[in-house]
């Protein structure tokens, strides 16, 4: 946080996006803002002024809340050395766009000034000729690290790890790691621990700060330090390291190679950032957006982001429609089957995603295995049943009121409660299925069981209705 | 974490699990495990031992991970110090049947153990007289942090707080204030900084425990502390806490009152299970979960847990329903209208879920306001009707296709488009109108949006179809 003198409350970033906001609004009053020229120079200063004080978390937000043309204005007045760190901080949409409207020197300039951690986190981003320019420019030991964040999965470890970490020998006393720290003017943030390690940077233990300031400087390091230590390896899924910080309350924790050589560290503000990241792109896969769509984006992205979903979608209802045709027939008797068969093809669909909601995220704690799913089915077929007589009950008795048929009402029940069944056989089958066969069962599930359930809901209803009622 | 000597990888959790599974399968061999006396005392004996080594949020996992008999035995066996602890760590189900199968007496020790604010965090799930009895054992001061601690909303910054802040005067040297924790013997967790206040406890600035450790130690605190510090009060959202934590990387912030005195502080770890809570519940309501749900929960508790959002959605798709009787006479006299309607219907849901999706997220990270409402009807409107032109446009050729009528496909494919329009507006105003209101636009959003476009969608089908077809 710049050292502005200024005191941060929770609502300070939203007033100074109001004020930015409000002078686009002032200058638009004389036309269409195409060019910084629209803008009063007076209220141009000011706005420099402004930015050059603003936390660069906090101008990524402000870059984030404008149209593009008025972003790119904004980001034209952020001073060249802010550049890197908010790059970092905007979302991948709106990097997408500030990238877009720099030049190559001017990107790698913002490049150049970042760790090789962070430069490896922009490196998707940035065209090919300003990341080889950006890797020349790098001293050796930056080359070797921006190589290693680059190497590992975006699901990984070894994409979170950072190389700040301190070390400390094991064999000296408290006042000499003080002394060595002291010489180190400052200590890379999130330093909450000292990792100790042997001449051949093999990790012994932590010490944690807090022990190092309470404790008789004259103690050994060694004797202090804790052996029982939550060890990452760069190849472990970041999804564990995030469990492990929460299960742990961890605020750093060390990343080892396979010969237990100290390679980096992992700290929770990343963690937190990929909790985030990871729950926002599980609500927008839920509704098949592939990406976090940046709302100021053109149609052009937006059809490009949500074509797929919306074609995928379309084939599961054209394959329920010729189910639905395979009974013409029986509809043209009796009509009122058309205007009940939504209902059952629509409970199963709501029923199958609450099992599957249900058990993908037990699958995603821990908390059950391939074993367990006899049990599951026998709960869940159960509740289902209960759940059909119920519903199916209640909306069995309205179809007999609304068309004056026992057997019409009758059928509606056993066809939602057989939907149910067959929802819940599925919203259990589907995810343990994907859980054994190793992949995620998040993905997918839904589309898949709600595909089932229309289909087999329409199938099961026109069904039972031909055999019993016509 | 305890001090077992022993190394933490991110399997061993499993590990440990697999084996207390394991332990149970075999003592299922010899029948039914309703008591703990079917297994093998050696074996108890082993799994105690066990217990006594891992951190209490291991525990807790596998607690989770257990169904409810074998969850009672593992829970007896655990030592009463760790109760307390691990009553925090386990989910609201779960929490619910061990606090069920305690009695009073062994609740209040739990508990008693415990920090203020941990137990105002139990306190919703103990009975009144349990409460009451902690109440009256704890010291004044505890007491009246219980107080406070219970007094905020859930979703407030006051339930999020602690209050184990370490505080000192600005106007003493480092010296002086390391010579003071010195004499504290252990930091709380989370310490990364002091908090510099006055004689009147109002709040000065922060000092960095880093910058105490690398600086000169006859320099003043008040020199070296921050004055702009992010401050929370205890009446700010949850929500936005959480949010300044991300966007500053903070690991621990004060909490003032409205006279700027420092009451208590909030730590990352919480923020971190917060975050965690948060988008869990994003995920299960949008199933229609009400709260997290034991997988080994009775049939009873999930139906209860089920009922409300079936129920919704039965009289969503009952209006739906209606909307297609009243074109009955319609579809007796084109048959392929009830194969064709839920296509129209399908498309209009997933699409505005997409637009509630996005806009609602951009709602959440105060991306947009009431303001861009036109703006993005604008582009949402004209995506839509791109959307509707080619796929409505594949369809309509499909659908002639099948049913060798050119006029059912363009009214296929103008009923698309108009029923993605109407997604598309419905997408936009829902979300933008419950911002307005100031309600959450995550609850009940997408229910709202499917309704419209379903019914919306038979209707619009329907009617052109029975306007141009017959």
């Amino acid at each position: 946080m710049p050292d502005s003198g200024l005191e941060h409350d929770l609502d300070s970033v939203q007033e100074h996006l109001d004020e930015v906001q409000a002078l686009f609004a002032r200058a638009k009053e004389f036309g269409p803002i195409d060019s910084v020229n629209v803008i009063p120079p007076e209220d141009l200063v000011a706005l420099r002024a402004k930015l050059d004080t603003l936390h660069s978390a906090d101008v990524a937000l402000i870059l984030e809340a404008l149209p593009l043309d008025e972003r790119i204005i904004v980001w034209d007045l952020v001073r060249a050395e802010s550049h890197g760190d908010i790059l970092l901080e905007v979302s991948d949409a709106v990097r997408d766009s500030l990238i877009a409207s720099m030049d190559p020197d001017e990107l790698v300039a913002a490049t150049e000034q970042l760790d090789a951690d962070e430069i490896a986190d922009l490196a998707p981003d940035l065209p090919r000729d300003v990341l080889d320019d950006v890797y020349q420019s790098l001293a050796v030991e930056d080359r070797e690290q921006l190589r290693e964040a680059m190497s590992y999965p975006e699901d990984s470890v070894g994409a979170l790890m950072d190389f700040e970490m301190v070390t400390v020998r094991g064999d000296v006393t408290l006042e000499v790691a003080l002394r060595y720290l002291r010489r180190l003017d400052v200590l890379p943030d999130h330093t909450d621990q000292l990792f100790v390690v042997d001449r051949d940077e093999r990790l012994d233990g932590v010490l944690p700060i807090n022990k190092l300031i309470v404790n008789d400087p004259e103690v050994l390091v060694s004797t202090l330090m804790m052996r029982d230590v939550v060890k990452l390896t760069p190849g472990d899924k970041a999804q564990d390291a995030a469990q492990a910080f929460e299960r742990y309350d961890l605020v750093s924790a060390p990343v080892v190679d396979r010969n237990d050589r100290l390679i980096g560290r992992v700290t929770v503000n990343t963690v937190v950032d990929f909790i985030r990241d990871q729950s926002e792109s599980e609500l927008l896969s839920q509704a098949g957006l592939r990406e976090e769509e940046d709302v100021f984006a053109s149609v052009w992205k937006s059809l490009h982001n949500r074509w797929a979903w919306l074609a995928l979608n379309l084939i599961t209802a054209f394959i329920a429609s010729r189910v639905i045709g395979l009974f013409e027939g029986s509809i043209e008797k009796l009509v009122a089957l058309a205007a009940l068969m939504p209902i059952v093809a629509g409970i199963g669909g709501n029923s199958g995603n609450q099992t599957i909601t249900m058990i993908v995220r037990a699958i995603a704690l821990g908390q059950i295995e391939v074993e367990h799913a006899a049990r599951l089915f026998r709960k869940e077929i159960v509740v289902s049943m209960l759940n059909g007589l119920l519903w199916g009950g209640i909306i069995g008795v309205v179809a007999y009121l609304l068309y004056g048929s026992v057997q019409l009402g009758l059928v509606m029940t056993l066809a939602m409660t057989l939907n149910l069944m067959l929802a819940a056989l599925m919203g259990v089958a589907i995810p343990m299925t994907m859980l054994k066969l190793g992949r995620d069962p998040a993905v997918g599930s839904s589309v898949l069981v709600t595909a089932v359930t229309d289909s087999g809901g329409f199938f099961i209803f026109l069904g039972l209705a031909t055999l019993f009622l016509l």
